[in-house]
């Protein structure tokens, strides 16, 4: 009998890691995911380090007790805030490095803008990372607070007058400074790609931080030896499953899981 | 020895309940305050009313342990989902029938605008609690859930302009119903009084919930019997306590609190 395949787990403060998820399928259609967003805490991105390393850790040691086979930190407050201290027994995988170097590469002015949550922009820790792939690079890093609120209230058209008036206001001096390569550092902001592309112009390349770590969990040396995999979707969520089933249709497209469920961390 | 004077208790799932402080400490300048903000796990508007009953459980249980006079919820969210489950051996006050007397009073059209958040608007406390004092008011409520958001980002001021677009867009409805009262459910919306007024207009009278509950603790017996009242401010948090003087400015004025300690409620 094959050995039981193990999913690969991606955890989120909410939503956003939706994204990270319809990257991965799209790239290993039959990969197994066990999703779990703790919408009963989002956001994370405005909360103190301290905090956000407590529920990391929470989550962090739910989903090594769920058998997984390594775990994408889709969150990228929680990459950057709380990654070097997350203990488990399976690779852990942030979304830091991998949108580094894809920014790094993808530059050819060589100003990247950073947009993230106030906590990832307060880490510093993308000017490092992305200085380790491309030494002289300018980084002008701008936090974004109120991304996540318009995502979340669904207001992503990129002719929305909040939209609108809310990507120019939070860009402004990423658009002034010329970058030419736009990192998006948490997972909900790739839902405001046409909003943000049309105020920073088409040419500016957007790098998908969630999409990114996806890619990269090709760079694991992953056991998988002829076992079964079934392409399977299971969410676990910390608030109400019904609230997960309104928002999913907007970061999943067609992708339909297999099962919501409510679970506590604490 | 005179009895120990207990202190009022003031409770919000963040910044927001300091308006009710302000509000407390004019009418009553010797008052004892104590403020807790769940400020690791804010907002509750967003959440599914089974998550929000659980963390004002928490938060209540652990105020009633700290000895005070009565429970102040000046949080709109709490008082419309979760108050009639609250324990306590104290009283507890919620904003919703002193917000809506305050507004059944005020109107004189005898149409009443409500905005408050999605978990409160999804209650639909308000109606009934208005009908009890104004059996003809008609009510119009509308879901606000960038509000809290554009306040804690600090852009309250009338010319700013994504609080000038935010506002007209979550109030558009309540100003085409022609509303001569706007009762603002939420304890963050009186920040953007200037903004709200400077769209609704000047005429319209606008109910501030945490300052009718502040100005309803005048209705409970509570004991004081001449003990020793030192008018002063201990505030709680769940998060970080430097955020909280960050942000204590705006929502208290002048006001200084004696001290700001951090908590966890699990």
């Amino acid at each position: 009998m094959a050995e039981k395949y193990k999913p690969i787990a991606i955890f989120d403060s909410g939503f956003g890691g939706l994204t990270a998820v319809r990257e991965l399928r799209r790239i290993d259609p039959t990969a197994d995911i066990l999703y779990l967003g703790d919408t009963a805490r989002v956001p994370y991105g405005v909360k103190s380090a301290d905090v956000i390393r407590r529920y990391a850790d929470e989550a962090v040691a739910w989903l090594t007790k769920q058998h997984v086979a390594a775990i994408i930190v889709a969150c990228g407050t929680v990459s950057s805030v709380a990654l070097p201290s997350l203990k488990s027994s399976v690779p852990i995988l942030g979304v830091v490095e991998p949108a580094a170097r894809a920014a790094a590469k993808a530059t050819r002015s060589g100003k990247i803008g950073v947009a993230a949550t106030p906590a990832t922009i307060r880490s510093g820790v993308y000017a490092p990372a992305i200085a380790r792939y491309n030494a002289d690079a300018e980084i002008i890093s701008r936090a974004c607070p109120l991304f996540v609120p318009i995502v979340e209230s669904g207001r992503t058209a990129p002719n929305d007058p909040v939209a609108k008036v809310v990507v120019a206001d939070q860009l402004s001096e990423l658009k002034a400074a010329g970058a030419d390569t736009l990192l998006l550092g948490c997972t909900h902001y790739p839902l405001l790609s046409d909003a943000i592309s049309a105020y920073m112009g088409s040419e500016v390349t957007l790098i998908n931080s969630g999409a990114e770590a996806a890619l990269a969990l090709s760079d694991l040396p992953l056991p998988d030896g002829g076992a079964t995999r079934g392409g399977t979707l299971h969410c676990f969520v910390t608030d109400a499953p019904e609230d997960f089933n309104q928002y999913s249709e907007m970061f999943l497209g067609d992708l339909v899981p297999d099962s919501v469920n409510k679970i506590w961390l604490v």
